[in-house]
This record gives C-alpha cells, sequence and structure tokens, in this order.
C-alpha cells in the first residue's frame, strides 16, 4: 500500500493510497458523506454514500488522527480537484472532546486572546499553520541568498555577561548565583565574529524586556542577523539586504506559493535599488506634506512610518523605504558617524509597507574610536572589555542589520497584530503557551 | 582591479588581484621576505626581495587589516601552490599590539583558559575557526537532510512558563516581576508542533543549570531537535537519525574538505543500519569483558560508553552504537515504556566513538496515558495545562531526537574538551567573553 502526503496526492490519479493524519471535518449532503483528512501539509477529501464507511469514527471527535485509504480520483468539483472513493477509515488516536477553536472551519474566527491561550491547537488550522511555514521559508530564503555570498552561519551565546548597549531593558538572570542577562541581540558577537570570518550570518531567539504593550512588540522574538567586513559604509550593507530580501521572496514564491495563495499575500514590490531618504529629509517631507513638524524628535513615530511608506509606494511605486543618517544622539554607542556631518550616522532603518522591518548601518572599527565613544556615552570600558578585544586586535570596516522574522510576517500578511505572526508569542502579560 | 577571497586565487592564475584581510605573519629568509594575508577563508602568501614594498607594514604588528595587490603565480613550493609577485600592500586598519595569543603560529599552542579567555581572538586562529565552519556544515547538513524529508523548521521560545522534565537544573528569570524559566529543551514545543506540521525541526539553544563541571559538559549549547509523528516505535527514529546523520557527513565531505584535512579529521564510519544493543544487553556485556558488574544501575557511566564504543568497532566496526531500551525509571514522564517490557523504554542514545551524542526515543501520545504519567511521576497537572492540550486534542505515535552540535563536534574532532568545540562556552565558572 502506497502511503503518501496529501500533497502528493495529484500524482497518484488512479490509485489506492493510504493518507494519515487529522479527522478535518465531516459534512453528508443529501445521502453522500464528506470526510475531510487534514495531514501536515494539506487537507484531502473522500466521499461515500454508504454509512458504514464512516462507522470507525461515528463516535470520535474532530481532531482524532486516522489513516484514510482509498481510490484517489479526479473531480473538478472537489477542493484542489482531487477526491478520494470507497474511503476506509482506521482509528489511530481516539478524541473525545471538541477543540477549542473551530478549527474545520475556512476562517479561523475567534478573538486574540483565545488564539493565544490555545495556540497548541489553533496554530493546526490551515491559515494559521501557513503563517509559520512562510516563517520557515523566510528562513530558508535568508540563508540560502547568504550561504550563495559565502557568509559562514555562527550561533552565538544568549546567556551574557553585560547588557549589549545598555543595562535597561534586559532580562536578568540568576547564573549560578551570580547576575547575567539575556542578549537583547547578538551584535557582539556577530562583529567579533567578523574578525574571523569576514561575513557572519545567524537566526536566533532575542529578547527585549522593554514594558511596550503595543501591536507591533513582543518580547521575544527571531532575528535574522548579518554582519560583514570590508564594506565602503552603509550603502554597502543596504544593497547586501536588498538582495537577501529579494532572495526571500523568491523563495517564498517559488517553493511556499499554496501558503501564499490560502493567506491571500501579495508579494512586495522590491526595486533594483531601495530608494532612501535623509531622516531629516523625511521630517521636511512630514512637514511639507501632513503639517506635523517633528523636526527635533531623533526617531520616527509609528505614524511617520506609515506617512514615509504611502510617499515611497506613490513617489517610486516601492513597497519599501530606506531612510538613513539617523541622528548620533539616539543609536547606540558602535554606531559610525557620517563622516561628513558627524551628529548624524551611517545608519539606515528600513521601513516595509510603513513599519519599520530592520535597523542596520556601519559600525565603528578602530580601537580608538570605541574607546571614545563609550567615554562618550559615559559606559565604563571594563564591561565591554572582551569585545573591545576584537577591535584592539584588528578589525575592517563592517556593518550589518537585523531582521526581525515575525515583523515580516506581520507585514507581507498585513496581520493586525504582531502576536499573530509568532509561533507562541511572549508579551508584558503572557509567557504560556 | 579584481578583488577575490584567497580561495579563489587558483581561478586567477595569470591575473592581478587584490585581497583584503588580516597581516597573518611576516617572514624573513635570506634577502626574500613574504608576506601571509588571511582572509575570511584561506591565507595566501606574497613574495618579494624589495624591502619597500614591505614599509607600509613596517612599524605595525601582526593583525593589522591590509590589502595585499599582486600577480597570483603558480608555485609548486608554495602553500596551496600559489603565491602573490611584486606585492603591494595597503593599511586599512593599523594594529600596534601583538595579539595575546601567537595566531601565526601552525598550531595555537595555548593553555585552555588562555583558549576561552581571549576566544575572541583565539577563534581566528585558522585551525580553532575550522572548527566552527565546521559546525556551520553540520547545520546545513542537517537542515538540508530534513528539509528533503519534508520537515518544517521551527523557532519555538526560550523563555518558559515552566521546566520541561522538573524544576531541577532550569535558569530562573524575573519576568517582568514573575518568576520564568529558559527552556532546557525545546521539547515539549517540538511536540506540540507535531500536531501543526507532523515533521519539524530546530536548531537553536538550550539552558542547563547542571553544575557539572566535567570536559563533555557545558551550560548552553546548540541543539539539533527532530520530532515527527505516525512512527511504527523508536526504530523508526533511530532510522531517521541514521540518514541524518549520514546527511551531515555528506555534507561535511563535499562542501567542507579543506577544514576536514586541516583537522586531520577522519570521517567516522557510518553504516546503513547502525547496530543497536539493549541497556540490559549492554550491562551484561561490560561485566562479561571487563569483569564490571554495573547491574542494577539505572544509567551508563562515561567509561561504560567508551567500552560500549569499543565493542561496537571490533564487533561491527562502526563508529556509532545505538543503546536501546534503558530503564523508564531514569527516562522523562513523556517516554513510551516498550509495550513487552513495560520497565523499559522505546528510547534510546546514541554513542558516537564512546561517547554520547544523541537521546531520542518514541513518546506517549494518547491523553489518558499523559495523565497517568505526571500521577506516576507525582507532578502536578496544572503547570502542563497547555502541553496537555495538544494531546488532548489529537497526537499521532510520535517521537524524535536531539543532537548537541558542540558533542559532535567533539568527538568528529577528537577535541579533549567540549569547550573547544564551543564558540564562546558558558560553564560554572565562565559567562565571558
Amino acid at each position: 500500500m502506497n502511503e503518501i502526503r496529501t500533497v502528493e496526492a495529484s500524482e497518484h490519479v488512479g490509485e489506492v493510497a493510504r493518507f494519515r493524519g487529522w479527522l478535518h471535518n465531516l459534512r453528508r449532503l443529501g445521502g453522500v458523506s464528506f470526510v475531510f483528512l487534514r495531514d501536515g501539509w494539506g487537507i484531502i477529501q473522500a466521499v461515500t454514500e454508504n454509512d458504514a464507511d464512516l462507522a470507525p469514527v461515528a463516535d470520535l471527535a474532530l481532531g482524532s488522527v486516522v489513516a484514510l485509504t482509498g481510490l484517489i480520483v479526479a473531480n473538478a468539483q472537489a477542493p484542489g480537484g482531487l477526491e478520494l472513493q470507497q474511503p476506509k477509515l482506521e482509528v489511530i488516536t481516539s478524541v473525545h472532546e471538541s477543540a477549542p477553536l473551530p478549527l474545520s472551519k475556512r476562517r479561523l474566527n475567534a478573538a486574540l486572546p483565545t488564539l493565544l491561550d490555545h495556540a497548541v491547537v489553533a496554530n493546526r488550522h490551515p491559515a494559521r499553520r501557513a503563517v509559520f511555514r512562510l516563517g520557515a521559508g523566510v528562513m530558508a530564503g535568508f540563508r540560502a541568498a547568504l550561504t550563495a555570498r559565502h557568509f559562514t552561519e555562527i550561533q552565538t551565546p544568549k546567556i551574557v555577561a553585560s547588557a549589549t548597549e545598555s543595562g535597561a531593558n534586559v532580562f536578568k538572570l540568576d547564573y549560578f548565583g551570580r547576575p547575567a542577562f539575556l542578549a537583547q541581540s547578538p551584535q557582539f558577537y556577530k562583529q567579533i565574529m567578523v574578525g574571523v570570518f569576514e561575513r557572519v550570518f545567524e537566526v536566533g531567539p532575542v529578547f527585549r524586556a522593554e514594558p511596550h504593550d503595543t501591536v507591533r512588540h513582543v518580547n521575544e522574538y527571531v532575528s535574522l542577523d548579518v554582519e560583514f567586513g570590508f564594506i565602503e559604509d552603509h550603502f554597502t550593507v543596504m544593497r547586501l539586504l536588498r538582495d537577501v530580501l529579494a532572495g526571500i521572496f523568491e523563495q517564498l514564491t517559488t517553493q511556499y506559493n499554496s501558503e501564499l495563495t490560502l493567506l491571500e499575500a501579495t508579494l512586495p514590490i522590491i526595486l533594483p535599488e531601495i530608494p532612501h531618504i535623509l531622516f531629516s529629509d523625511a521630517q521636511e517631507l512630514i512637514l511639507a506634506r501632513h503639517g506635523v513638524d517633528t523636526r527635533g524628535e531623533p526617531d520616527l513615530s509609528p505614524q511617520d512610518e506609515r506617512w514615509l511608506g504611502e510617499w515611497a509606494m506613490a513617489e517610486y511605486g516601492s513597497d519599501f523605504l530606506f531612510v538613513c543618517g539617523y541622528p548620533m544622539v539616539k543609536r547606540p554607542f558602535y554606531t559610525h558617524p557620517d563622516p561628513a556631518r558627524p551628529a548624524y550616522s551611517n545608519s539606515f532603518d528600513l521601513l516595509f509597507r510603513g513599519t519599520e522591518l530592520v535597523t542596520g548601518g556601519q559600525r565603528l572599527h578602530r580601537y580608538e574610536d570605541y574607546l571614545a565613544a563609550l567615554d562618550r556615552a559615559r559606559l565604563p570600558h571594563e564591561p565591554f572589555e572582551t569585545y573591545l578585544e576584537a577591535f584592539r586586535y584588528g578589525m575592517p570596516p563592517h556593518g550589518g542589520f537585523a531582521i526581525g522574522l515575525e515583523r515580516l510576517l506581520m507585514q507581507l500578511l498585513a496581520l493586525p497584530n504582531l502576536r499573530l505572526a509568532t509561533l507562541f508569542p511572549r508579551d508584558l502579560n503572557r509567557v504560556a503557551p
């Protein structure tokens, strides 16, 4: 007996095959019964006029784990153009309670807290799991784009002796009786590793103890980090970022089409060169177009980002916009200044459909510059001693960026809340499931 | 000007090319000077009889970041069979202090504490970084083997509300004023995700607060986790594990040959079917061969593992040996018993050259069995409520395994200490660099 996945059925029309999965739905129409089986990849429908065929699951709830054997027949009316005839059901694991969410409905209409409280089950819904399968595609596309460019993958420690940028907003830990912290980014380590491999990337968790309660923040997320040496300035970094994003969307287009279709996702327009605007020009633009004077603010607000996103689409037909040259005052101490305008930085944010998706830039690379920058920031040298060792013994001009995986999914899929792009979100109030 | 990586030089013989990297070494032999440049991938040698060519670096320390331009010439005497002639050096970043470790020596002879204290610099040594580049190869091979088998990659949360197996040996965290823990494994989440994707894998950090001080333990490491549904029993899992390991070593053979050669690594013999032995038979074997009676012990000691490793090589010519059927008493509550011998489990360890590399097995999958198992283990149900939800609403027979990335590297490369296979190790005494 041929055991296949539901998504392989179309290659086996006219054959009898066995499928294994979850009893997704049962429907009766006139004298005809429809059985829907969901496996890890898709759904297949079986049809019968014989009630006895359903006897094995007659007393069971949906969600029971079953094997379903039948003859694969093309039927233009059936979902996916295929159905199983002469079905034979075997029960593998019985379920006796209905799930707390209606998984068999095409749309999972449930309030956000219900979705999150029952994420263990909710993520089984085809429309929910498609989000996270796309997440796997983003990771795969990210790695493929970088591996092709001779980057080496690293995994850096998440328990660290000192906070990356400042003592605020890090989770504290009892490390064998001593204080330690959870890494809020692999920033220091990825820079250190440029000294080893020149070009590195990492896919891993980052932890932010920020007491935000917004639709676009969670306290643990997956960061796609890149850092590389021998750059000219932040524009070298921006060009790589553009190509990596293009690689990610290429991966989704070629390998994840059924998920994109199911979620009615529109792939973004990514121009050969993503347009950029200076931070100060962005503020002038907002004043001119919207009459709001943000000049003097060291950062963009969510509303500013939305306006700029609209402008980029109107002006360039671009879903992406780089904002460059943020004031040094709001950027971390390792940021490289713009040599021509030292109060501004060689850094950037990338807006994707009006929301910040990526932060990046050029970093300082001279040992002396680090000592001066720490002094300017009134930070002691001692906690940074091992980080400084990288620069003391030779580092090239370098830079990098970090893409938030969940942010990318949220913006790609127009989800109203970042939590819906997060497998098991952690926020101010939630540390389970 | 063609800017290339050192490892690409052989494709450009007869051309002038520019390389960028670190001043790795300078040597003078008779009237001839040799300049060695190290980039992120290899080393190239330049040769000159003209002292003026070295003037740019005359006052600098090794480790300075430079560009080196020259004519690529084949020379059988030179390392790698190539050298650069008519070299031109440009300084990118000056270094004025010698590194705390002799990076230019072929072998990095330094005591372990020195290597670890100065890992930031030590990992730049070709023989050190080759270890971690092989690590990248292991991750790539692992993912490729699983993706080809329709597994979906997941990233599960590392901050969790309750400990996976017991309250002991987990790091505690202050989560916005409430206690939380660092995940000691993605075990619960990968099982939960079998309910979503059927077949899942994860590459990520795990955290063990075990106060071990041995050569084969660290407190944070990279775990290569797999879990999948619709298995027969633990032998289904063992067969997959065998194929995944074969995929990893295939990846290293085809893509990481220069690292394997540099480290004089001998790839393991991995038979089409890895031999297995029952735990109880292993104890009898140890008694018969070594006169040591370990019967009644619920686990194998490191010495036991070494003896079994020697036996597997002598008996089967295998670098790997499965030990199956551990007593239930030492296995976690979710372990599936052997239906024929309920005091023993459908679980296994995989020994690689006499050291435990992988733990895995079949898990319970019926909701009722979980409730009973928690009661037997005298564990309350409440902390496991969301985990239990997966089983309450239908789970297939399933199982999986976890490979320790650093353990694999340690055994493959015959390193005397797991810390040497760890980028920046965390142990009882060390949380930096």
